[in-house]
């Protein structure tokens, strides 16, 4: 038997034990099916509007783009609906003077920013992997039109766009939604990878995520290739079965996507999360987009997609070191199969 | 209402949002009884030793400390094991020359190492909030004895000593045992604070840790204090009812407490945790040593313990930031009510 092997994120100083003789192939890793919250009523269906707070965008039916009355009746007849959070980790100030975080030796803060609710589609089920593509389209649509207008406040140093599926992944309503979080800082995550990159540029002259995307796509953890898009597991995924999605095009966040791009991003959205469906039995999962909202040229966006099927324990919560039980390579194996054999 | 507060941690560039209007006491976060691991026959009860790889470490009825003959019986009437982990994520070097990690640019290495189980009793249930303090001084012994022989091989640069209880905080074998990780690099999360007590020690000539206690254990975050032993919920605790339990006297690790030391930790740790239990009604957690090999004096040992009562989802993983929605103050006041008024 060889050794596990331990691998190092691109960017993070993050490491992960390869550790195969846990777990052989994905396929051991399913589970019955994924709990979902149960609600008596769905208070993001079409036609409970009112259960809601009103809404800051809608998409309708007819077309246009609006927003719910302050008072009065919610606006029906919507495609895609974004509400403010009504448990908001992030708050808007409430006076101009409270715009600036307030740090005593950098340790305290205000919770200063944004928390909102993308409401995918009025029907309850349709998520990424089961609606159809327009209507896919119309909620990254809304991920791109509410990333410009946050991402513009003066307050707001990042936009963070993220989706939980399944109850195990953290969704405490089912309804196909997702959520968007403005905080006043650049997170530690981005910040990290965001350093990484500029120091490669300065050296090398050359964006560290094209070249990761150009050794990438030619090998064993490549996924899918469209062109437009590249998908492959990360060389150090500290999650089973996780997968990156990278636009080939070099730009820093989602807000000058053009619409061809947006048709393309859903339509490798569903077919890969369509994959790890058929893969796995539909388990839960988490995804986020990195993104910066600097324009220095340094970052490329991309959106990072964590199946949830291990659970992360005493080691890693005390370390933060991962133990990953299918190798990068298997994973995009299965993934690869999966979407070329759809079940 | 105020806005939600943002918090640093001492050492770590790690942010929390303390979100309490999603969950207003620590009562709210009950959950049924936490589900145990099911299996037919424990390998790890008296009886079936057999089912185990033979035993590194063995402390007898007779006082004497053994290890298992190679071949043949192994040995009965023990009162503490340690074994082999069966599924090991580091495995020792099979060859002296691959005693040393290969980088290839730094993001590869052989995952060298060990990986071990420290069964705690015999008795299957036996735990630290219930196991009677005799044996769970016998439990941290062999914490000690190993973590000495292991940070003495030359390819192990950290032990990290953990548990995990219960199924949700990925306890897969429900018997009361702990788990022993050598690795052959410093772990992200320890390097860190280690390069951040260096720091503070060089500009104040004063250990960060032993400030920390200072400060807490006069505090509102305070939930025991004996003296040899501080307990309390960390500042910017990213899991509601986290607490950190610091020793008094300054050193880097558990190598060598003394006896009254071991007593005492023991005492503590079965008080916390059985106060954690009347709390949350017998939660999933998991705890970590966290320590240095390093003896130049600016790390500080400690225990940090982690209940597992929320799910982390797409914005922790996609970012770094946690939402908390307990505050450490009112997790402190939770814990220390519990432990004066034990169930």
């Amino acid at each position: 038997m060889a050794y596990n092997e331990l691998r190092k994120d691109y960017l993070l100083n993050r490491w992960v034990v390869i550790a195969t003789e846990r777990s052989r192939r994905p396929s051991d890793l399913v589970k019955p099916h994924p709990k979902t919250a149960q609600t008596a009523t769905c208070p993001l269906c079409e036609g409970n509007e009112a259960m809601t707070p009103p809404a800051l965008l809608i998409y309708q039916k007819n077309g246009e783009h609006t927003t719910d009355p302050i008072k009065g009746e919610r606006v029906k007849n919507w495609l895609v609906r974004v509400i403010p959070n009504l448990y908001p980790a992030f708050t808007p100030p409430k006076q101009p003077q409270d715009t600036a975080l307030i740090f005593r030796g950098e340790c305290f803060g205000n919770a200063i920013g944004h928390h909102e609710i993308v409401v995918e589609s009025a029907l309850h089920d349709e998520g990424p992997a089961d609606a159809d593509l327009p209507q896919l389209e119309l909620a990254l649509n809304a991920y791109i039109d509410r990333f410009k207008e946050l991402s513009n406040k003066p307050y707001v140093k990042y936009v963070s766009i993220f989706r939980n599926y399944g109850l195990e992944a953290g969704a405490s309503l089912s309804h196909a939604h997702s959520q968007i979080i403005a905080t006043p800082m650049v997170p530690a995550v981005i910040g990290e990878e965001e350093q990484a990159a500029r120091m490669y540029r300065q050296k090398t002259g050359r964006c560290v995520f094209c070249d990761i995307i150009r050794r990438e796509r030619s090998g064993p953890r490549q996924i899918m290739d469209t062109g437009e898009f590249v998908v492959f597991a990360p060389y150090a995924a500290i999650n089973p079965l996780e997968f990156w999605i990278f636009p080939t095009r070099h730009t820093s966040n989602i807000a000058d996507l053009t619409p061809t791009e947006v048709k393309g991003l859903a339509t490798i959205l569903k077919d890969t999360l369509t994959a790890l469906k058929t893969v796995l039995s539909d388990p839960p999962y988490n995804y986020g987009i990195h993104q910066t909202q600097t324009q220095d040229g340094s970052y490329h966006w991309h959106l990072e997609v964590y199946p949830k099927v291990a659970t992360w324990a005493g080691f890693e919560k005390s370390t933060g070191i991962y133990i990953n039980t299918v190798s990068p390579e298997a994973s995009a194996e299965s993934l690869k199969a999966a979407s070329k054999n759809p079940a």
